[in-house]
């Protein structure tokens, strides 16, 4: 088990953007037959994705979607509008193909993969589905850390494995999604510990409480920061302690994917905390990471206002399982085709601007 | 010349969308494998379409974008960063396939076309370019009215035919593009005669004014405003005076794209002004209205206000060309796949929310 409790693996620096390609599709952009900056925030995706992808000629046609799912023990303490048996019977419907995310895949073509890290009710017999059986659900973080050591590295490691498969399959984005009852409370739970906020400021609906259920999931938010936050010195730990088997996998993910330059579209709440302690735990994580999407769940915006990070879409979503990234993925693409397909001033015959 | 100068079709009424249908795409919204209300603005515009194209599988996987292009005698006014020269050198890219429209026509695989209404410079040796002929541009509005009566029924009649094109090619979908050095400066003073607004609020740098160029943009407007105001009574008169060929042949498109119950996605800042015009024209046509995005010239943030409209993008892009619409198709197209195709609580066997 030396290998699934090692967390040395973080500790490697992320991969570096190319700064020369950066000021050279820069340059390229400006010479497109358009007003320069014209296109907005799909000229500064184009350059980002050409720093990451160190070529000038960047592409996403090739994406993977990777839904990590687990169980909360703090489910128990009625903080969801859905129970919990729902978790199970989405994974079933991921392998059916009739989620939201299954047909957003679909109409992009993304390879798409569901990774089953711990539910109360067993998935075993569905043979498309990656199982690590890393417990029935986390424990109750009410009364006791959410994950031992075993279970952090080995869902940290589960995210891993995920975006080293997608390297080695030449996917040039990732996106990591969750499914998990009860996880909007424990991520919120761990942004308040990480952000030292308030959690009657960053607590919502979820999955669609009503305003008292939402009072009851700050009350139990509050006291479970109570129980931890005198015992949380690292980002790690606070991760281990409120966080999920999901939300540890996604973060996994994300610092994987910097550490391999791999490009990551992030969702929306929950990957967004995820994201949150990627970037603490591993510095310059965060160059790595584009936002996708504002959720409706009010949290959101306080944590990417942490970030300093602006989302590209604001289509009050709030679903969850990457739904929100993988709406974003068309405009990557269009940003991408726009910068090496348009013609230049000189090449079209068109007149630059008035000096 | 009887039928170009009628106005008369401009009074047939707007199509109505379907009710009952709308109601029973909500319900089947409510069905499917979400939280409710989860998938946000997909949802609406789903629900919308469905009302639209009288169908509860709605679909636009068929789209035409049709550029209309034109030049504008208010030009001679250095009111713009790019010479007049660039609208039918943009018209040769545009039947060269390497401006920003082309690329994102063929990510979207749409029908693109192109319409010449009226230049100063010939574009005439190109064949895959509809003329119209209607002048070497406008007149400069700064000393007479842009357009007379025959050339303004003749654009909108543009438009018109564009849309009856679309209609018999089985196009599910329009967007009218625009093309016209100067036409920034043409849609701010329409949009002030028509919302009774100043053009210090309106005025935006177009293609990239500095802050000299838009004091004297807004200085231009002033006195245009100060020419015509008092002649004009009505909307229609307002866009004769100091509108263009190009946007003219938009409100024509919208209003009658909305008769024949063509949905249209509505582009940036000229085209809404263009929608306003014919909303103003025709009332109801806004039924058929679908914001796109939200413009970085700041005169459109007050359009979309007058309209009650929030657009779906903001990627703070300010191009033309119908480009922020076509952005936007791929979020249409998701939305419809997502209602068409999600699986429904009870068929995926999924739990429904406590009660």
């Amino acid at each position: 088990m030396a290998s699934h409790t090692s967390f040395d693996w973080l500790k490697i620096s992320p991969a570096m953007p190319n700064e020369q390609i950066r000021h050279a599709a820069l340059q390229h952009q400006a010479q497109l037959t358009k007003p320069p900056g014209a296109l907005g925030r799909l000229e500064e995706i184009a350059v980002q994705l050409a720093a990451l992808q160190h070529t000038l000629h960047p592409s996403v046609d090739h994406v993977q979607i990777s839904i990590f799912a687990a169980d909360h023990g703090v489910a128990t303490e009625n903080i969801s509008a859905f129970p919990q048996a729902v978790t199970t019977e989405m994974i079933r419907n991921f392998t059916a193909g009739g989620a939201a995310i299954n047909v957003l895949a679909r109409t992009l073509s993304a390879q798409l993969e569901v990774i089953n890290l711990g539910t109360v009710h067993s998935t075993d017999t569905l043979t498309n589905v990656r199982h690590y059986h890393l417990g029935a659900g986390t424990a109750n973080f009410m009364h006791t850390a959410a994950m031992n050591e075993n279970q952090l590295a080995a869902a940290l490691n589960a995210g891993s494995t995920s975006v080293e498969q997608a390297r080695a399959n030449n996917q040039q984005l990732l996106i990591a999604g969750e499914m998990g009852i009860g996880n909007t409370t424990s991520a919120t739970a761990l942004a308040c510990l990480l952000l030292n906020l308030p959690p009657a400021q960053v607590a919502g609906a979820g999955s669609g409480l009503d305003s008292k259920g939402i009072a009851h999931k700050i009350n139990v938010i509050e006291r479970a920061l109570t129980l931890h936050r005198s015992h949380t010195h690292s980002s790690l730990e606070a991760l281990r302690r409120v966080g999920g088997f999901e939300i540890a996998a996604l973060t996994g993910a994300y610092i994987r994917g910097a550490q391999l330059g791999l490009p990551l579209l992030i969702d929306g709440f929950i990957s967004t905390v995820a994201a949150l302690t990627a970037e603490q735990i591993c510095m310059d994580s965060r160059n790595w990471f584009i936002y996708a999407h504002q959720s409706a769940e009010p949290g959101h915006a306080h944590v990417l206002k942490a970030l300093d990070a602006i989302p590209l879409l604001d289509l009050s979503m709030r679903l969850g399982e990457g739904s929100g990234a993988a709406v974003a993925v068309n405009l990557l693409r269009m940003a991408c085709r726009l910068h090496n397909e348009m013609a230049t001033f000189s090449t079209a015959h068109v007149s630059t601007r008035k000096q």
